[in-house]
């Protein structure tokens, strides 16, 4: 009960019913045991138009604070969250394209400390994401652990930070409380998540939804990983500009809402090839919930109606009406957001005990 | 600890040290308490060639034994197996094309009952496979269970039995141990199983691992799914054996070990498309352990060769040099041995307790 809590943030008792498979009385009596020990509390009521509104519960916001700092190529965002999953602050730092990963990581550590204020002894985790997969920088890993670490004294976990884009969708954004779940990150690079019956799928190599990189045609052009035809070279950011003609992904909205041919003939046809590769993610793991970030997602419309009109066409006739392709909704967050997430699911970092709470209950 | 008994069969301290992180010390103490108690027991060990051999534990296998029965189109096969993973009986019952499924489910319990004999006080569980998505097999499903249930009064399972096949292999057969496999069965259908993290991904459609249904190419041959360019249009067995000019899969396999061009080449095209695809469920999954299956893959190296060939060519770069592709190794039991093992892995299907084994311990 308290781990649906920990990865879901907020659950009625018939949520929690369903979600545990304990009856209707256990958890009713474990939650008034939990409500009186603090470590769970009742959220405020929302204003309901009709009918009795549904009570939900979640973690005491005071059982600890959750930070998740997004490393990408220029900057970091950072996240401030408590075991609520409430959002409680965030920030961004810049930095230039040659410093070190020593020097980004005192960068965070500076900014971290500046957004925990005096709360800095309440912490009781660090998520980060870092660009590519983990199994290529375990050096910057180790530099990451090593210093925030030091820095703060709670335990420091680290994943790919598409992964964790994802995870943030599911947790927060488009794909919330779905248990399978598909998502592409649409920029240079084409990226995913794979969140399978509620745990996202990662892999031994940390390698699994690298979608970007499932052949289209193997007589295709010649892609960065050394194969060919794979999607990512052909729906790539810079692939999609060059052959749209335009500079930026917002020059490629402008022109497609101004209904120019070559803008939408381009931006469907990428949307076709992404569309016929969700359908064989479909035909792998039976998950048929897709959700698209990355700058290529800001096309809106323009973008899924090709990748759902494609996807459907393609899935196995049994799958078909259950598709549902979405716009991520988290935005540039979304990597410190997963951090966080990353560190709520993972029960090994411990938040609180009753006792240790600023405002224990009066037992 | 018993869980992970009652998935792989037998386990070294050292290897549940592993698999449940508990320390050496708790499991050599919750060893000796659960030997005391006769729910485990201790192998008897192989005459090793140097060095001490390492002891092995499994359950008591008197905790009770498990059926699983696969029916086919033409045939039901039966195996019977201890908790300790011990096959000790099974049978097989054919019967004509037009047979009911009530017929089907009278002839599985009348075979059941003569291969259990005295034995069925023991029976823990019966599991079933059943060929097809389950989602469409209701009808069966239930009367699958409401018969062998009333027959024998324990719980029965189901699933797909391409599936089972899949899983058996994981247990028992060329991917004994592995946690992440792709099982391909290539047969006049083309399906397949999913174990990731040691579980049996079936999907919340049970349409995982469909596939013989990726796309291979847009413009390809429509598929009985509807479907143009699967997989299973390419490769299905009626497809090659029709390409290669000859009846059966054994004349196709004489034809290759004699150096027939047609019919190496026709085996090798199977194999290069069906490596392409493996190295999109790689993409997805993170898997790179494959077995093959079903009639196609009594070619052996014939078809690996060229699966091999063309899957380490498209994975990922990271990934080529983990790619294994084998041959299953249990045959036409294998969808029985996995309903065996979907039982056993079913941990609230109850194995007896210590109080009712025949031989209880002079404690």
């Amino acid at each position: 009960m308290l781990e649906h809590l920990r990865r879901r943030g907020r659950a009625s008792r018939a949520d929690l019913v369903e979600a545990t498979g304990l009856s209707r009385a256990t958890i009713s009596s474990l939650s008034s045991d939990l409500l009186a020990r603090r470590q769970i509390v009742v959220l405020p009521r929302k204003v309901a138009g009709a009918g009795r509104p549904t009570e939900e519960l979640t973690l005491n916001p005071e059982a600890g604070l959750v930070l998740g700092i997004d490393f990408g190529h220029h900057r970091a965002s950072l996240v401030l969250a408590d075991a609520a999953h409430e959002v409680i602050g965030s920030t961004v730092r810049r930095w230039g394209g040659s410093s070190t990963w020593d020097e980004r990581a005192a960068v965070a550590v500076a900014a971290a400390a500046e957004l925990l204020g005096e709360d800095a002894r309440d912490l009781a985790g660090i998520g980060t994401g870092v660009p590519g997969a983990l199994v290529d920088r375990q050096d910057v890993v180790s530099t990451l652990t090593g210093t925030l670490g030091r820095a703060f004294g709670v335990p420091v976990r680290h994943d790919n930070n598409t992964r964790l884009a994802g995870l943030a969708e599911t947790t927060w954004g488009s794909a919330r409380g779905l248990p399978d779940v598909a998502y592409l990150r649409l920029s240079t690079g084409v990226g995913g998540a794979l969140v399978l019956g509620g745990r996202m799928r990662a892999g031994p190599r940390g390698a699994a939804a690298e979608v970007g990189h499932v052949c289209v045609d193997p007589a295709g052009p010649v892609c960065r990983c050394s194969n060919r035809g794979c999607l990512e070279a052909y729906v790539g950011l810079g692939r999609v500009l060059a052959d749209a003609g335009v500079p930026t992904t917002s020059a490629l909205l402008t022109a497609c809402d101004a209904g120019d041919r070559l803008a939408t003939g381009t931006t469907a046809r990428a949307g076709h090839l992404i569309g016929g590769v969700l359908a064989s993610v479909a035909a792998v793991v039976d998950v048929t919930d897709f959700v698209l970030g990355g700058e290529l997602a800001g096309l809106g419309e323009h973008l899924t109606a090709p990748v759902r009109h494609t996807l459907r066409r393609r899935l196995p006739p049994g799958l078909r009406d259950t598709a549902r392709v979405e716009v991520a909704a988290l935005g540039d967050y979304a990597g410190a957001l997963g951090a966080v997430a990353a560190v709520l699911h993972d029960t090994t970092v411990a938040l609180a005990t009753p006792a240790a709470l600023r405002h224990p209950a009066h037992l």
